[in-house]
């Protein structure tokens, strides 16, 4: 059978049971970091890679300065997930031979703004020719406090579910030149419980059920209150992908408190309540593209 | 300019110094491995990335099994040259979508044999589509003890130049089924103290001088000494790359020891000493394909 007709998601969760895990792993495949245990080390080791690829990820005509941004901006995404503070980076860039040697120049140099702007330390280069389109691969390591680290799996039944910012219309510009939420994310757990939190890659008719599949809970949204980019109806928030936004999952004890001070702290950035999470049950009464949503 | 005219060396030198470097940063771009010093914890952290494309490092007809391995094995390998021990690992693998997933299974069995070898937990895995060739990125997360970590740099005038294996020929399937000598380097580095080391992945032609340069020292060889495979040249094992043997300098006082335990310890692989360091004068005296060789 054919990849594209297996689905990846398919395919990684039938290879993965066979892949070698250690009892030092505290997430593995299937999260959206490897997140480990080191001996004698009190955080965590966070470790994520992530590509871009030419004609799948930006077109041909994209600047290559938002090239190199997007692509170390997409593992840092999942570090926002994980509520974790990326540190290092090692860049492994894919071209053809006869590339010219400037266009590689402005793509570092979107590679090192992207960087700068989490303090990551860009710690190894490597290139390789190809005879096809080019190639980005980033492995981003850092680590997380062992009492902040969230995955998508610790979502409760009650939770509310809150998004950030808003979401449908990526892939007019906004997916190359996205600002990954991890000062958010590291305000959330300095702040607050955060029980289960992903960062929405793939639009969050894929997402949520995603960390509501981890969690092994339901959920229901309004998608009336779905905060949508201008322009952009309630399918673009669901199916676009590329938003970059933060979904998680916290008591609803700490509502108040949270609209309340997140308002303070992030002005210019909405926060919105879309729905909660439900037991197992309400899953499946509707389906979205991608997804099981239950409709308000 | 063109990369192909630039050189990959070249250019990534040009890149890299304004690429950003944290002060925990013990080695980095331009090492086989990124090695760091991580707050609280004993050992150093090292990061190593690598790939390999479909018709550079492998041809199309490659077994799926054999491309894994290879895929797996040529991160660790400059593991074995820092004497370092990789413990994680995540892969990202770049297909068409129309690849069976059969194949994509027999890459993944390789990887996993490969990753078991030597006790390395695969921790996350990712997909991605591409319209050109197969690719597969490997990222590896270990560590080393402080006193046990080796880089290219601490070659000193006088040291001994050893090679283990035979050089050679390795485009004739080794390069498919290499075994990274991370045992017999964790062993040099228990027993010896070793100056600097090296993985022949280009060719002892280049990276001979890469670990003079790296050291600030030159050398002497005598080539008519060098461990030939069997139906190689002195030219193909200077030029022919992917031996992935070690290269290392080691005090002379250590020789006689050093010949003698080896010989107990790894009966099957030889052990050469193919000349030595010297100092910078005498570094280009003849020029070899890729580097300057001095004759004896």
């Amino acid at each position: 059978m054919k990849l594209s007709r297996v689905g990846e998601d398919r395919l990684l969760a039938a290879l993965l049971p066979s892949l070698r895990i250690a009892k030092t792993v505290v997430a593995g495949a299937g999260d959206d970091c490897a997140v480990i245990k080191l001996r004698g080390n009190r955080d965590f080791l966070v470790l994520k890679t992530d590509c871009v690829v030419e004609q799948v990820h930006f077109p041909s005509s994209a600047k290559p300065t938002d090239i190199g941004w997007k692509a170390m901006m997409r593992p840092l995404s999942d570090f926002a997930a994980t509520s974790a503070v990326p540190q290092f980076a090692l860049i492994t860039l894919i071209v053809r031979q006869e590339t010219e040697a400037r266009r590689i120049k402005r793509i570092y140099r979107g590679l090192n703004a992207a960087a700068a702007q989490f303090d990551v330390s860009i710690v190894g280069g490597e290139t390789s020719r190809t005879p096809g389109p080019l190639m980005l691969s980033i492995s981003v390591a850092g680590s997380v406090e062992r009492n902040r680290f969230v995955s998508r799996r610790g979502g409760k039944v009650g939770d509310d579910l809150f998004v950030t910012g808003r979401l449908g219309g990526a892939l007019r510009h906004k997916h190359l030149r996205f600002v990954p939420r991890i000062a958010e994310s590291r305000w959330l757990t300095e702040n607050f419980s955060v029980h289960a939190m992903i960062d929405l890659s793939d639009g969050l008719g894929t997402d949520l059920p995603r960390l509501a599949r981890a969690s092994k809970v339901g959920f229901k949204i309004n998608i009336h209150k779905l905060p949508l980019t201008a322009g952009c109806n309630i399918d673009n928030a669901l199916s676009d992908g590329e938003d970059y936004e933060l979904l998680f999952a916290i008591s609803a004890r700490e509502r108040d408190r949270l609209q309340t001070s997140w308002r303070k702290k992030f002005r210019q950035l909405p926060l919105t309540r879309i729905g909660e999470l439900r037991s197992k049950f309400d899953i499946r009464n509707s389906k979205l593209p991608g997804g099981y949503v239950h409709f308000e």
